[in-house]
Formats: C-alpha cells, structure tokens, sequence
C-alpha cells in the first residue's frame, strides 16, 4: 500500500532538524549540513550528484531506500528556497540547479501562487496554495499508486505530524548538537500521536530509526 | 586530573531524561525504565544485581566505563525517592535497598535538612541544602582526587550544565519515544555552553555520545 512518509531525515542530538538563519549561503541553516555527515559519503549521495564510489553500509541502505518507490514530493516553502513573502520573480528555480534530485512531481507549500516550474529529467515543481490536506490530495493523485515522501523542512513534516497525515518516519540521528534551530519534536508528542520506533539499526555514522503507528 | 561528568544517562529520541509522573511505583517516571534498555541486559547492570552472565559489548562497555574512578556521586532529590516537600521521618532510604549502587559519598541536592544516611558497602547519603555550588564543592573533596559523578536526574543536570559545572557527558540514546516527561535539552544550548561530540560508538541498543567541552 502506498504511504505518506518521511525518509532520511536528519536531526541532531538535540533535536534540531535544520540549524537557523537560512539564507543562500546556508540553505539548511548555520552548520545544518553537519547533520548529513551521515549521507554525504554514501554511494547513494555521490550517484546524485553524478559521481562514483561511496559507502556501501547501512548508512547507505537507508539513503537508496529513502528514494525507492516515491511517486510524489512534498516540500516546504523553506526547502524550495530561502525567498520569504511574494514571488518577486520566477528566477528562483530552487536549491538544486537545473536537475533537481526528485525526477517526480514536486508540490511547494507556500502563501503565494505561481506557475509550475518543469525541470530537467522529470521533476516539475508545483505550487500550492490552499493548505497542506490540498498538497497531499495532490501528490497522492500525482504518485499513481506510489508513496508520497514529505521533504521537509522541520516545520512543513509537524504540520503533517499534528494533522496526524504522517504513516512512517525514516529518522536519522546524526552525533551533532546544533543548540538552536528548527526544532523537530518540541511541542509535539509523537508517542501521542501513535508513533512507536519500529525498526533501529545503527549506522557507520548515525542512528537510523523507523517510526510507524 | 578529576572530572565532574554525567555518565551512562540514557536520553529518549525525543530528548527526555525520564518519563512523567514519577511515584513509588515508577521512580522513572511512566514509561522511564524504557529507557534502560540497552543498559539491563549488560554484565555490568547484573553484577550490580549480584547476577551472574549478561552482554560484553558496547554497551556493556560504557556502563562498565561509567562507574569507574568515580569518587563521589550527586543526586538529585527526585533521583533519591517520590517524596516531595520536608522529610516527614526518616523511613525513606533512597530507591535501592541497604546496599545501593554507589559505594561513595553520595550528596543529595534538597531544600529539607536531614542527617546523613550511612548504608551497607560505602554508600553514604549528605542531603545539601544550600545549592548545587556547596554540593560540587563537598563531592570533590570527598572524592579524594576521583571524578563525581552528577548521577541525575534531567533538573540536577540541566541546572549543574547552566551553571557551567559540568566537564564530561556520556549520553545514551534509546530508540524510544517518550513524547513526555523530563526534557534533558528544552531551553539549553549545549552547543553554546561549549559542548561538542567528542566520541561516538554505535552500540547494540543505543547510540553512545560522549560530550566534552
């Protein structure tokens, strides 16, 4: 059956799911790329980027599963890019150039409408502006039959989780304090909300574990 | 040279230190023994036990590592027992029968007077009443040049990290969800009190951080 998942998300030890003050030097904000030290030497990360070699561990295992059998994305606005407010142009095509790595349709949570962006090698970024249930009914539709993996960023996946939208969570956590930042869990209670960690492996270089209702 | 360092203090992965509601039926709160998963099946946890067998690895390792060269221990009050408020007499002998886990001078933070407690095997209970400062201080010269241990709970480490006092952490995180209880980060920036992973080890059933300044 397919399903509304988060996968290869990174969090610090600390909580933290992106560290603050995003801007374009830092799309995952000050010292948040620390928290992928995990997925950066796999052979899964290098293939995106069009490289060879990488780490074959577990580490790895869980980066290509996070990309098996996803239909459909969805990102926050935040994760498409660091514009807030209006569009004040169509220039900003998102972080990841003209190939982003998501070969799917894309739905953006943002405020402010805008066309649809079609990129190279399958992907299309589509705006949405009526809400998160919208996005999902969306992307549900766009997968045909396929999971829906929510992107992130922190505050886009506790809004899917307190709307109780969420069927499984791929966390990772890496050996990082970030101390301030987007904060994953504060204020939710996932043990509340029905999660339960359903499998645990132990990394080469983070602690990966799957959460299910 | 003598450290002040938390040890073997297992953290749930949303980051609490103990669960909610802490009585005599649960000193670790609900769900809190949970926690100690990766800690029970180890030879170091049965011997404490006077039982033979257990698990020689990883974890094993760290909470072997985590009761030597120590010299004195801190508790918190709620470490000590459930009774909150002035000691009405004095039946109450911690959590752990005649002979508890310690074998040292164990000061005990509190607000009420008592006298000291002396137990079976080294173990001696000081109740401090004038703050966590005089409560170090007494520790380390008790400890006769050996490292204290501040044995927790989440509020005596949260206030020794705030107050700058703590060197050394050995953080256990469990795959487990508490969703509520004793929060060992809300409201702390370890990363801005000068804390940093110094060492991590993937264990059977927790990921070890050891956190130094």
């Amino acid at each position: 059956m397919s399903k509304v998942r988060v996968a290869a998300f990174s969090v610090s030890l600390d909580g933290f799911g992106a560290g603050p003050h995003q801007d374009l030097q830092n799309p995952l904000g000050v010292r948040g790329t620390e928290l992928h030290g995990w997925f950066f030497p796999t052979e899964a990360f290098r293939k995106m980027q069009k490289q060879t070699g990488g780490t074959r561990g577990m580490d790895n295992d869980f980066a290509e599963q996070s990309f098996e059998n996803v239909g459909a994305w969805i990102l926050g606005r935040n994760m498409f890019g660091p514009i807030r407010g209006p569009w004040k142009d169509d220039l900003w095509k998102g972080w990841w150039g003209a190939n982003p790595p998501y070969h799917t349709p894309v739905f953006v949570l943002t405020h402010y409408a805008r066309d649809p962006l079609v990129m190279e090698s399958g992907t299309t970024f589509y705006f949405v502006t009526d809400g998160i249930e919208s996005a999902l009914e969306k992307a549900k539709e766009a997968a045909l039959g396929k999971d829906v993996r929510i992107g992130g960023g922190a505050s886009a996946i506790r809004q899917f989780l307190a709307a109780g939208l969420i069927d499984e969570m791929h966390l990772a956590f890496a050996p990082v304090l970030l101390g301030e930042g987007e904060h994953l869990f504060s204020g939710l209670n996932l043990h509340g909300l029905g999660f339960a960690p359903y499998k645990t492996v132990m990394g080469e270089n983070a602690m990966h574990v799957v959460l299910r209702k």
